[in-house]
């Protein structure tokens, strides 16, 4: 088991890597907040984890709440039944919220445990990649308004985070693969070596080898740990992190959600900044080829899906959380293993960028 | 003008409290975090200030929520068109949420403040005087669920108060009666000559006089400061403020929030609190009889409403935030101007409290 921390002083707390974890009776025990718990997760998770996950808490038996399965149902609605069956099910504020699933399902669940009597204990039990990897650890959490992505949220660490990567192996390909994409991202904004492990060993990757998983999960995570210790609230380093999102969140927005998962998002946003890095002169296009082609061996999407147009792009990323005062900001490239935060975006670079990759 | 500070270290704010604040063009200016802001008010309060409000906001132009009026509109779903709002009127993360109102305008654009985008800078103007000296000090943020109040919030503290005490001269005299409820509990809890003081001065302070009201201000939010200072989260000390509140909670919840205001329920609830207090053997039956006085003095209620039995009220009481794994907790008072938490609280000594005070 390789244990990592966050450290952010009294809210400091362990990320837990390993396969089985899950199998170890009672290894989340010590990180619960008193006698009550609830679980969410979906439907789709809690027929896998959930017998693992009680044994797991020890002598506290947890009330469960399953979710539909997917982004649509991340909202202010499905937020609301939560609370209405803690309230009903009688939890305390010494309860604890124990998120069992993929990144919807910790995003919702650490809302609640953020919001439900002014703020609970919560834990993480990511079993996807990408919660693994970025959704789970640094206390983001929010649910969608259907104007824009994660408008509604706040900062809330968990007490634990417990990534068991045994439970990668029920992971359908698709969703294994835009994981990968946040993978990378790290390697793109903070880590030329690990960036060029990648490209050299996508094949092992995408085949799940276990000792590539287990590197790339433990750098990841360490990589965002150190990332969110220097700037909790995002302030400003942390900022990084959203590298390609802004483009990902227009792009999601204005397929409904539905048509792409998170992490394609991710990539095709990912090609979209390395292009407008390029074209502000950041990185050349040698830079911007590599990225495009790790992105495509990893079988990430790299094209904007068809029928989005330049201006509906731009003005859904105008709404983003990274715009400021109707101005964009975007993170961009200033080399393999660097990135910043562009202020004041220049719009004929951002346009060019979007027509380029845009229907209309 | 006087000047308190809560001291919160990089989160502390100050207080600002005096005749005719609202008046003074571009006050409030220096607390706003850009060039965005949003005030959120109520239809009653709106016609009456919001004029001021706009000229003490300086250059920045603000835009406008209307909330109805009432602690019934208090909900998720007020929230949510809040929200809404900010949203379609492409609000930023740079943005201000500023309230004018009362402590249910306070408590829901607080909340809004704390999660829209993760949190927004805050600005409170409260124009009521339960607002001025309880809800908009301390950061508390909340809104109401059909089981029960508060029960959906965040700690999110305001970057300034300011209490333009001209306010109160336009507020109904049940509201104004229903605010000297909490300033009677910080003597009760906290300061023994603060209680003496309205003891001995309950005739001026119903006729409002300048001099009574700007001490009775002063004294209550220099002591909710002090309070929140040492305990913001409220883990230890910070509970004390919740004298009578577990019982006016449950009363609110058993009437709709209809039937009385909450400085009305909270009347009540520090006569059931004082009367619970005696039957424990931690106060004598003439201190009971001093609080109670004074209650009566203010013109304020001491009888449970009409129709609430016993039984209901322990039901309600066992789902108050302030009940932990099912036991119920109260702040009970140890003498005039001291109190503490009582945890595990005897049952016999609470039904005994309710049985004597409600109908069945």
């Amino acid at each position: 088991m390789i244990e990592l921390e966050v450290a952010l002083g009294e809210r400091s707390y362990p990320v837990l890597i390993g396969a089985g974890l899950l199998r170890q009776a009672g290894v989340l025990a010590p990180y619960l907040a008193g006698n009550q718990a609830m679980v969410v997760t979906n439907r789709t998770v809690a027929p896998l984890y959930l017998d693992s996950l009680r044994a797991a808490l020890g002598q506290v038996r947890a009330d469960v709440f399953e979710l539909d399965d997917g982004e649509r149902f991340k909202t202010l609605e499905s937020y609301s039944r939560i609370v209405d069956a803690l309230l009903e099910q009688r939890h305390s504020r010494s309860t604890t919220l124990i998120a069992l699933g993929g990144g919807v399902v910790g995003d919702i669940a650490g809302f609640v445990a953020a919001t439900y009597q002014r703020g609970v204990r919560f834990v993480q039990v990511p079993t996807t990649l990408l919660a693994q990897v970025d959704s789970s650890v640094g206390g983001k959490t929010a649910v969608n308004h259907p104007l824009g992505k994660n408008m509604i949220g706040a900062f809330h660490q968990p007490g634990c985070v417990l990534a068991d990567t045994d439970t990668l192996a029920t992971l359908p390909e698709r969703e294994y693969r835009a994981g990968l994409a946040e993978v990378l991202k790290y390697g793109v904004i903070r880590d030329e070596p690990f960036f060029a492990w990648m490209e050299s060993g996508a094949a092992g990757l995408l085949r799940r080898d276990p000792d590539a998983l287990a590197h790339a999960i433990e750098t990841s995570c360490a990589i965002k740990a150190g990332v969110v210790a220097a700037d909790e609230r995002e302030s400003g380093l942390r900022a990084i992190l959203n590298f390609g999102h802004t483009f990902a969140h227009a792009i999601e927005t204005l397929t409904d959600y539905k048509r792409l998962l998170h992490g394609e998002a991710v990539a095709i946003g990912m090609a979209l900044a390395a292009d407008c890095s390029v074209r502000h002169g950041m990185i050349g296009e040698r830079d911007a080829s590599r990225v495009l082609a790790v992105i495509r061996a990893l079988g990430l999407p790299v094209e904007v899906p068809a029928g989005i147009g330049a201006s509906a792009m731009l003005d859904a990323m105008a709404v983003d959380k990274k715009a400021v005062d109707g101005r964009i900001r975007l993170v961009l490239a200033r080399g393999i293993g660097e990135a910043s935060v562009v202020e004041n975006i220049e719009r004929g670079a951002l346009l060019a960028t979007l027509s380029a990759a845009c229907d209309g």
